[in-house]
This record gives C-alpha cells, structure tokens and sequence, in this order.
C-alpha cells in the first residue's frame, strides 16, 4: 500500500506552498525535492492566494512566526479549500505563546485542515482551545503514555475533522477512528532541527498526491521519514554527528525505494 | 579568458550586499565565500542604502518577498547606482504574483541593472512586462526552443540594457548583440534548493571584480556554477542524495582553480 | 575546570531563545543541539516576552535586523533581565547602518548584558557608542594589535558591566578585570558563515548552564567552538571544501567530550 503513495508522489510531483520558518525552510525544500515534489516558500499577504492557487498543497507550519504571516496563512489557507487543495497544519511551539495560541483556533475556525502534525504538547494546546478547555488533562511537561497520546490525536481529530498525526516517543497516525501506531524512526532525530518540520511538508506532497487517500498518505509519510531517520543513522561513522546526519536524512529520502518504503514500514493498526 | 575572471574575483574579494530570501541564503553565503567573495545579507528598508555603500556589488532576489523588502530593493538599488555598483537581478519566481511582476517592473524602469539571472518563464514574465505584452508568444510552461530562448534573451537584454542570463535545459549570455550557448552543468542541480540563486550572487561577485567585462564576467560565472556541478556530480556514491550533492558543489567551488575553469568551461558563441 | 562547564551545559541542556538573523539560524540552531542544549527561534514584538520566559538564556544576534525586531529584542531583554536569564549580544555589522548602531546603544543603555560577542569593528563601534567618542582611537579596516584589541574589550567590559569576548585573529575574553587569551581555533572557519553566531548561541547555552561562572563559560565556549574548528579542519580531505567544513564544525560539537574540551583548550591569563 505504501509503496503505491510513494510512486505515485513522484510520478505526480506535486507543488507544495510552504509558508514556514526560516530556520528550517531550506531542509524542507531540499526534502521536497529528494521525495520527488517541488517546493514554493512564500508567506507574504499581498501574494499568497495566487502562490497557493498555483500549487497543489499547502503547509502552514508556526515557527517564527509574525502577525502579518498569520494573516496571509488565513488568506492562503481559504484560498486552498477553496480550490480543494490538502492543508496540513504544523503547530509548532503553539504553546508557546498568546500570539500563536490565538492564531491557531482563528485557522482551526476558519479553514478546513486535512492533516495536523504535532507533538504530544502541541496537540494538547489544541485540544484545549478547540474544546474550551472540557475534559483534557495531559501535563505538558510529562510524555503521556501510548493510550493517552492516541486519545489526544483522537480528540483533536473529532474536534477539527483533520487527520492527526501525533509524534514523539510513540506516533500515531488517526482521523477519529482507524488509528495507526508508526515504530519507525530513531531518537537521534531530535539532534537535527526541522526533522518535524520535513515530515509535515512530506505529508503535504503525499497527501496532495493521493487524492481519497489522506489517512494512508499521512501514515505514508511518517514512515517514510522515520525510516529514512533509520537508514541515515545505520550510515553514521565517526566522527559524523548531528550535521552529517541531517544530510544523510534527506539522502535516504532522495535514494528511497517504493520496495524500500514498504518492506521497511513498521506500523499497527491500533 | 575566463581564469583571469575567476582569479581576479579571488584577488578583489568583493563584498557581495545579497538582498535575498531566507530559504537560501546560507547556501548563497557559503558559495559566496567558498568563490573567495564574501556576503552581506541586509534587507530593511531603514539600512540598505548604507549597507549597500560599504559593498562593491547588489544582489537582488526576488524569493520569500515582501512589499517593504521591495521598497528597500528599490532604494538599495538606486543608491547602488549612484556609486557605480553593478546591480543583479534575480527574479524569482516573478510570474507568480501580481506584487512580484509589479515590483520587477518598478525595479526595471528605477534602477539600472547589469545583469538579469532567470529561467524561461521569469524572462517571458519580465519581457512581457517591459515590453507591454507586444510580440511575445511563448508558452511557460513548455520549455523553449534553444532559438526561442536565446531570443526572449535578447529582447529583454534590448529592453533594459543589462547582460541577461537565461538557464535551464540550455543557457544562454546575451547583451542582446553577443550571445553565448553554456552547456556546462548537471540536471541533478535541480534537486537541490537554491542552485539558480547562488549563481546569481556569484554573478555579483565576478561582475563587481571584473569591471568593463560584464559579458564574459556573467558567462564565467555561469560555466563556474556548471562545473561545479560536474565536479560534485562526479563526486557522488551511494547513498548519496541532494543532500551531499548540495554540499560537494559548493566545495567544488571552493576548490575551484582557474585552470580547472578555462579547461572546463563549455560554450560556444551562438 | 572547562571539562565541568561542558558537563554541565549537557546535564542541564538549557532552552536557549534566539532572536538571529535567518542567514545562520539553522546552523545556529543545530550548533546548540550538538552541545546538548535546545534552542527556540522567535522574533516577533507580540510573542518574545512568553517565548523569552519559558527559555533559559536570550541571544540577542543583530543580522538581517529591521525596527520591529529590534524592538522585540529590546522587550525580549528586559524580560530576560526581570527573571534573571542570561543575555549575550552579537552585534553583527553594528557599524554598517545607523539603524544597527542606535538599536544597539538603546539595548546596552536599557538592558543588562551578560556577554557580548564581537570582532574588532564590532566592538569598537560599541565602544564609541559606549563612550561617546572619548578615547578610542582604532581603524576599523586594521587589524588591531592583541594590546589593542583587549583594552578595546576591556573598556566595553567597563562600560557595560558585561563580559566581553573580542574573537579574530586573536581572540580575548574578559570581565575588565581578568582577561584571557585563547589560541585555538582555524582561520578557515572564516569561509564558513555564521560560525560567529554559532559562538553567540553557544555562549548563551554554556552561561545559561552555569550560573555564578560567567567568565569561565564564555571562556569555554570559546574554546569548544575553536577546538571544534580545528578537530573538523583535521577531518578534512580533498575534495572538500567549506560546506563540508561548516558540517564537521557542527558534528565535531556534537561528538566533543570533556576531556577533548579540557586537554585541547588553549588559553592563558593575559
């Protein structure tokens, strides 16, 4: 099954609108490209509808964020359901603050999200704000154990409609029902900034490319990016560390196989 | 020819002033520095004009834009011609916006630029700007002929005055009399995020260092970026991806010699 | 004593807020993750109060600077110093523009700063902000003497309160009291951009980390980030250049032990 999403996102090629930080923009072009898709960054309000109009998906993704960039990701996120494009929302650090906090509920109410990724924290935050603070009580600072990361996925999947992808010690893939626990993946991961970032603009192209497929293309990309994270640690030598192996990462997602992706994708239905 | 370009960029060590998008920027300063140039990247409206006094040459790139970042392209630009700093244009993405045709075009008629770095489609945008939509009838989304190609060139470079730069499947350099073919180069390099943008600031640097040369200036940079992408190219082993490719071709450039350069470099007066 | 400052930046593995410039950020950002510590990038006026208040040590970095950004560092600041976090400045290109040298003598005049990071010119100009032009008599465009480059650190030191670490082609850290002069390092870490920033990040982490021993963090930062400089240049091999280089800085952090970091530290009382 996966391998099928794989091919067909490098047959279609989609392009993928991108309005993201500038710490990690430059590794989820390059990761874009290495999947077999195109990437477009732009974030600017007087421009992002055409930009959006002439691409197949969007990614709204936090990270440095502005007032005026929410703005243009409103506009650009309306733009996109209305031409029927996937988005995929990347909270990043919406706990963070006030500004970001506000910011997500206005694009939770106001645009129709296909895919949200994020980690146990952040998808906590948004459960409280899209249910008004009923019935969650997750410590951020602590990881949930498995049960209580997929019954927050499955929240904010009832709550938002989206499919949610919830990753950290355990991921799990869910759009409210069927849930998919990912074991793909490696610690070392956390040592490179914008891994998460790559996989929510990975999910972008997937998704965008396989039409009627979002909870498969979703999960897709997870293990795609948790393998590759596999792949590139087995190549690790000394004295390669973090910096070796961010490249390595997007080199296993540029030489990866259809036969790769499926004899090394390690999930459950949960 | 093109050794005595490439050494006297080393010698001269221009500072490059990049106005930029942040999604490339760095890799725009490592190809900076690795050609023996070195890079300021400023791009507020409230300094660029003095910034661009302390430097020998401007880079203008259109990527991740903003209207005040295109207030600030107009006066860096301006004050860059007042000193006699040879100005570049990189017109990213220009097709895509009406804020970016819209800026390219004030640009176009404020400021005069030396050199104009695009693919097909950004030329065809920026001809049809200059030209009032008189004559041209190209499709962007097919890739030109060669002929076709070097004539879009032509006119624009008839239009502005400037060197104009046309890459893709084939490269061309024209003052719109002159015309040089550049077969140097790798498709892979469209793997890799960025490659067109640090051409364009290496044209900067070589342009700045070479004055009185702007033609050849322009066309060794264009076969120094190819090459590099040769060398890195050849440079590759598995499981390599984009990734390594990204960084082998900017230590291609680093390690670049000028007899590399004029034995490498392929083109033809066209 | 290094050894143990190192030990316990990766025991407490500060959260480190950046306010940076994005030409650097992503290494900035990976640089901090190999020493162990995590960094947040946020810049924005609406949000760095919150972000500043959940982090450990505030890195206030000048590049690719506008007003609004430096009226968030301004705020960023004094929120640091009202909950006692450690502020390091890098007053990148602070000579270049008004804008840089006004945002600068506003921060040192309404915030308390823990260290201050800068070359020669950099410092400089802070010290004739500092000073209002009394006493100092340096060209910018020289390299000043190792005599002259500590009495410039030294008098910033007096005039600011703050620890002051003059890197170059000698390098110095002192309180205005004592003073340090640390010889390692590789001056090819000059064509790798940002390895400065990275400095500032890792000052930020290492102050933040230890507490009550501010000269000795910076003093180690220096060295870790120069030791690191010089393991990556023996790495190296042909055909790599300054891509491959800015990789092994980063790599060689994440692998730097204790005991490399206190055998290979270079440094005396000066």
């Amino acid at each position: 099954m996966l391998a099928e999403i794989l091919n067909q996102n490098r047959r279609a090629s989609p392009l993928v609108h991108c309005m993201t930080n500038y710490v990690t923009a430059n590794d989820c072009a390059n990761l874009l490209l290495a999947s077999g898709a195109s990437p477009i960054m732009a974030d600017d309000l007087d421009e992002v509808a055409e930009i959006t109009a002439a691409c197949h998906a969007l990614v709204l993704n936090m990270g440095t964020p502005s007032p005026r960039k929410f703005e243009a990701m409103l506009k650009a996120g309306q733009a996109a359901n209305k031409l029927g494009h996937p988005v995929v929302l990347d909270p990043v650090g919406v706990g963070g603050s006030q500004l970001r906090k506000q910011a997500a509920q206005r694009l939770l109410q106001n645009v129709r999200v296909a895919v949200i990724r994020g980690n146990a924290s952040e998808i906590t935050t948004l459960v409280q704000g899209s249910m008004a603070h009923r019935g969650v009580d997750v410590d951020e600072a602590e990881q949930p154990s498995p049960q209580a990361a997929l019954e927050l996925a499955r929240q904010l999947a009832h709550a938002t409609g989206a499919v949610v992808v919830l990753t950290g010690a355990v991921d799990f893939v869910t759009d409210g029902r069927a849930a998919y626990r990912v074991m793909n993946g490696q610690t070392m991961m956390r040592a490179v900034t914008g891994t998460g970032c790559q996989l929510s603009a990975l999910i972008g192209a997937y998704v965008s490319a396989n039409p009627g497929k979002l909870l498969e293309a979703a999960l897709a990309a997870v293990c795609a990016m948790g393998l590759c994270g596999e792949i590139a640690h087995s190549r690790l030598a000394p004295p390669d560390g973090n910096a070796s192996y961010r490249n390595y990462i997007i080199d296993a997602m540029y030489n990866l196989t259809p036969d790769q992706l499926e004899k090394g994708a390690k999930y459950e239905i949960y």
